[in-house]
């Protein structure tokens, strides 16, 4: 195969969900991959799934890739980065400010190492779970510092598109900031109000719909691995969280009193901030404005969905997002398509003069 | 049609989503619905839909359900008494206890009078949004009180049976608290952490993830109706959010002193309660158990999801769902396409040997 950007070969250190799985992608576009983890059936199973060869002596690998949960990431990394003197170490791990001062506390020789991050992961977890197609589409941020030179950061850049993922570059700072807001405070938000249903009764979980599962979903998550990440960023997940308590002792104290004056327009811009906070999401409620959506309906008989989709792709349009909404039992599926707002226009008329029924997008 | 329950005629006052949808359900059965609303020009549009007919001087309904917002339903369940002295009135409304104690304030005869509150709903609102198939499955509550007979309640049972509900039957103040824990409460948990999100940076955002998505989705809810479903039931949500934020100091307390001796335990403990909490909720991954899922790697050139449909419809398989994945730049799509499990094998080895690349589901 030719069309991949490193050479090879890559040492992947901790063959577990990440590691493995970017492993095996790495497998498909031909490059030498030698596997290291401390438990020999780890690295077995993984061996055996094909993502690579076990590591040998004399193994001189262009990059490696240290997979381990964070805790141990800084302490693995400076070990490669003594064990392999010409090769660039990068890690994957969640956090990225605590492993790099520790890397420098070790005195590391880290004009070799650069952290990276990608954004995707699965609620499994081992080389069982793993996949190659995992970090398709997906963000994977590269987190830069001033002792690494810019050819070097290219490196990880080219692992992060050959296995098809978006490399996003910011500070190791402006990385763990974000993923607090984004990703670290939302969990443990999540893991307390699903806390909450510790002790309800079943009369009360029977009457849950499907806005309580999606908004407890990530509860689920393993705590092992959450200790160590709400631990490794700790000061900017409390800043958040702060935050948050802050507008949660304004919503209880207008609960508390809801006959005073104002209350039911503090209570609207409570709902009101939110809904402008969840359509700054990018994907299929966000990106307001970027694209135009449109309904559909779709008689429930094979081939309706296929035949709206081909007639969309006679006319030149190409949706960037879809969604059907389809309740069992329902004759009439609802489509919802995304397009640029341009093309909106010509994209309704065209379809209602083929005999298709548009609804407004009203959500 | 002889499969129902209810005898009819049935009045439906307010045509929006809820009460457009009863209708539509009920006239599939052949009941006679007599449609009432404030607005002709939602009451035009719900008829227009096949919901039924206009109400008509004379009509003398068995049942009468009232669909109208919460802070009115009171008012117009009281004046629908008084109007029909011998139909049985029920209110499909959020809250139960507020709109009893004020009918009781009205001197209203609530001896006709029994609330009811489908567990059911859309992000959409509206007739247009309308479907007879909303009920299916979903749980229906039942508040009876010490002044209604037993034959009154069973007509209301009778309504969510004939919409292919699950009648769950508690009082209203257990209906109140109950709600409070699985919807009310959750809806602000999820607001105010989507208003986190309100002043988030472009490189913050372009990290979220399906979790965060997932946790924020129900923030993009109505502030008109929450401000009247949240004032309305204010104590016992309260009451949970009061129980929450301790948790969150206590959270906060470890965060902000992460050496401390026992953080690891006091942060595992959370992620666990979580665990444990998640776990209670009845399917935890919705209909998931019903159907299968499978996922399809999918070109991001025009016609590429249209020939993968016209596919599947070719093999004869119906698609429960559908869901497209698709992050703004990138060249692959994923496809998650919900089947009854008994074709989930046969599809996904014909893809295959279509030259479909197929994954496991997404989490």
């Amino acid at each position: 195969m030719t069309d991949r950007r490193l050479a090879g070969p890559v040492r992947i250190v901790g063959t577990g969900l990440l590691g493995t799985s970017i492993a095996l992608a790495l497998r498909e576009r031909g490059v030498d991959v030698a596997l290291a983890d401390i438990s020999p059936s780890s690295l077995a199973l993984a061996i055996d799934y094909g993502a690579g060869r076990a590591a040998l002596p004399g193994d001189e690998p262009e990059l490696i890739v240290v997979c381990v949960p964070p805790d141990v990431t800084a302490r693995i990394v400076a070990q490669e980065l003594a064990d392999f003197p010409n090769a660039l170490v990068t890690d994957v791990a969640s956090v990225k400010v605590a492993p790099l001062v520790e890397l420098e506390e070790l005195g590391a020789d880290v004009s070799r190492y650069i952290g990276s991050h990608p954004m995707a992961g699965r609620e499994r977890s081992g080389a069982i779970a793993a996949r190659a197609d995992l970090f398709i589409g997906r963000p994977w941020v590269i987190a830069g510092h001033d002792g690494i030179s810019y050819s070097r950061a290219a490196q990880v850049e080219q692992l992060a598109l050959d296995l098809g993922a978006l490399p996003i570059e910011m500070t190791a700072a402006d990385h763990d900031r974000n993923v607090a807001l984004v990703s670290h405070a939302p969990q443990v938000v999540a893991s307390l109000l699903a806390a909450r249903l510790g002790d309800a009764t079943d009369a009360a979980t029977s009457l849950a719909g499907q806005g309580l599962r999606d908004t407890t979903r990530i509860a689920a998550s393993d705590p092992e691995l959450w200790v160590q990440i709400l631990r490794a960023n700790a000061p900017e997940i409390s800043t958040i969280l702060h935050a948050y308590r802050d507008d949660l002792d304004r919503a209880i104290a207008t609960l508390d009193a809801p006959d005073v004056a104002g209350s039911r327009r503090a209570l609207a811009e409570l709902i009101a901030a939110g809904n402008t906070g969840v359509a700054r999401l990018p994907g299929k409620h966000g990106q307001a404005g970027r694209f135009s959506r449109i309904v559909v309906l779709v008689d429930d008989t094979p081939g309706e969905l296929a035949r709206l989709l081909s007639e969309i792709g006679e006319l030149g349009v190409n949706m960037e997002d879809l969604r059907l909404e389809h309740s069992p039992g329902a004759q009439i599926g609802l489509a919802e398509i995304s397009v640029l707002p341009a093309v909106e226009n010509t994209l309704v008329r065209e379809l209602e003069s083929r005999g298709w029924k548009i609804s407004e997008a009203l959500a």
